[in-house]
């Protein structure tokens, strides 16, 4: 059982696993609390950016000496592979660590024996501490492993009494330029940006990351086109980064015709795509809520009201108040001028 | 002219200003900061509640023997009438207060010699320090002097995607508890509850204000309904608070027949309102904002999603992108599950 101490050291732990967010993907979000044999924490760390330290080395370069004979609580089971910097089991070791604890252990098969590795080294390994609530903590990367599915975030941009474009159609812009750098961040965090026919006929978007520098990698331009209709001239075809127009003849239709987009998803995962960045249109943003296929939503809220035009969102299925669709609320930041929420789906 | 000192005075004294909001009402938000001979802050004072001392009285009580001879930085210009606490002049007087800076001036005649008698009482006076920011934060108060109608606040509670009831007509709940206790709040600090007959009709609303403990005095409640349909049975007539069905023949008739907005609040102002609450419905809420009668906006935003069903706002005379009605968010607040978005008009 873990003790109080390691209680608290877990929270805190989940709590630095929630801070790099847009940095870590395709990694998981971790964080790592090292406690020294007394029980005082000496190390903090978190999984900054993919390619950079695991959360157990940064905790553990912190901690030092100090580490030895100690306890290391850490958000998700420690890697036992050797991937960019090396298996963390390899450095718990090496530092002495006498017990770790974890919550969520490792669903990956590749990786998943690192409590066995730390046993078989004569670590005390305790693991489902506080699982539930690191799993929140990490749901972006655990989710696809549960579902055979990619992440799927609802990205919209609305007035407060929830337009997405003016009577007339216009709707450049509707948030300020803070709000619209964040849209290039969450691009380029994802591996994946999907947009429907809709959308690239009225607007024809780019659907690419311009971040400052550019990131490293373009996510995957996906449009749901049922009949092929993405114009040969559109810049969603530009070669700025892959794309693939995802007609009912590639990607499976449904019982109405259009995509169907389990079958989308599950084509995605199959292509090794884990996090997809859903940009609507409402209709296309819909049908995904309808299929109980969103699981995060960030909505840019402009502090602007309309009285007339689109909705950020089209028919998603939900005939009465009872059957609302419900989210949670995680986030609330004002981004220059506008406001942007994220939530989730109750649990 | 204000010393760097005195200006960091106002700051604070304007910020004090905005603590009470909602138990102030029908009094203004005024803030004062009181200073000693030396400069340093000795007091600190805002208007709390209606009926409960002035800011400048708060102020100069916890500053106590130290006022004398110091300075009171003060956010609307001392009252000179015998009010339900007695003047502040004299107070400032009898305190030894030698120099008193002041943000706005008393727009109430009656009031408006404050500046002046404590002139001749040998006091220093400057107003008009940071006049623009301090008028700002008391605009619930200021605005009737200037418009000649009552402060308009536009509440609607709302989904994410701007819903304000599904598909079927259904709106029951869409926020929580807190936020619905919340908006209780709000219609006791007004004076005045106005909703359209579309409101009536569809939901029946009792519109007082329901709180623990209940209010001294319920607001009016007006029903914008030109033709008079509203039930005798309607419970919004009950006794539990005075109503005004403002017909057309009553309150006056614009061109296109409906009821004449600005003419129905010139009329309530003229009975004394000076704070209004809008309640929608979504038609009604829009002919206020084409009209330019709002000035505030407070929005409880549910994290819910509805794909259908009516929006918050309709036909607010907005064609295209570049009319939008833009805001300033001047709060954001979580309210049990749900968001409060408090905005007003761009200045
Ligand atoms: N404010 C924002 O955040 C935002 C973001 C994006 C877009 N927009 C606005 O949204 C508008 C376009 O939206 P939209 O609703 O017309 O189009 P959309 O959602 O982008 O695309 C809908 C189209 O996707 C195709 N589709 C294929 N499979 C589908 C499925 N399973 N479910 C639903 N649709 C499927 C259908 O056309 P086919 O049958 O031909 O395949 C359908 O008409 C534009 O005005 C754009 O400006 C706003
Ligand atoms: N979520 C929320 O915050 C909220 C709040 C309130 C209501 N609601 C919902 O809103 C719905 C009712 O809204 P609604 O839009 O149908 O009705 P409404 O806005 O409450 O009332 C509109 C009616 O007011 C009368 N009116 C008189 N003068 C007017 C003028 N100058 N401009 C506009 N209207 C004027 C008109 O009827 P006459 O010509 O007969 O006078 C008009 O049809 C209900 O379903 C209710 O549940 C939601
Ligand atoms: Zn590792
Ligand atoms: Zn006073």
């Amino acid at each position: 059982m873990a003790s109080p101490t390691e209680l608290t050291a877990m929270r805190r732990a989940i709590e630095l696993s929630s801070r790099a967010v847009l940095t870590t993907p395709p990694n998981p979000d971790v964080g790592c609390v090292v406690l020294d044999a007394a029980g005082s924490v000496v190390g903090e760390g978190w999984h900054e950016y993919a390619g950079g330290p695991h959360a157990e080395i940064n905790a553990l370069r912190e901690a030092g000496e100090r580490a030895r004979g100690g306890t290391a609580v850490v958000t998700l089971e420690p890697c036992a592979h050797a991937g960019r910097t090396g298996p963390c089991t390899d450095a718990l070791l090496a530092a002495g660590i006498a017990r770790v604890v974890v919550a969520v252990t490792d669903p990956n098969d590749a990786a998943a024996d690192g409590a066995a590795i730390l046993r078989a080294g004569g670590v005390d390994v305790e693991t489902g501490v506080l699982s539930g609530e690191a799993a929140r903590a990490n749901s972006r990367w655990l989710t696809p492993f549960h579902t055979g599915r990619p992440f799927v975030v609802w990205k919209y941009a609305a007035t407060l009494d929830g337009r997405s474009a003016a009577a007339d159609g216009t709707s450049r812009w509707i948030t300020g330029p803070e709000a619209r750098a964040d849209v290039h961040r969450l691009r380029a965090a994802v591996d994946t940006v999907v947009a429907g026919i809709g959308t690239v006929l009225a607007d024809d978007p780019q659907l690419t990351a311009r971040t400052d520098p550019p990131p490293t990698r373009q996510p995957l331009r996906v449009v749901v086109d049922r009949t092929g209709r993405t114009p040969s001239d559109a810049r969603v075809r530009d070669d700025a980064a892959p794309t693939w127009v995802a007609t009912a003849a590639e990607a499976g239709a449904g019982d109405d015709g259009e995509v169907d987009l389990t079958k989308l998803l599950a084509a995605l995962y199959r292509d090794g795509r884990r996090y997809v960045l859903l940009e609507g249109g409402p209709r296309l943003a819909g049908a995904f809520w309808r299929d109980g296929l969103v699981d995060r939503v960030v909505g840019y809220v402009a502090p602007a009201l309309l009285g007339a035009g689109r909705n950020a969102l089209a028919e998603a299925g939900v005939g009465t108040i009872d059957e609302a669709i419900r989210l949670d609320v995680t986030d609330v930041t004002v981004l220059g001028g506008d406001i942007r929420i994220t939530a989730h789906r109750k649990a």
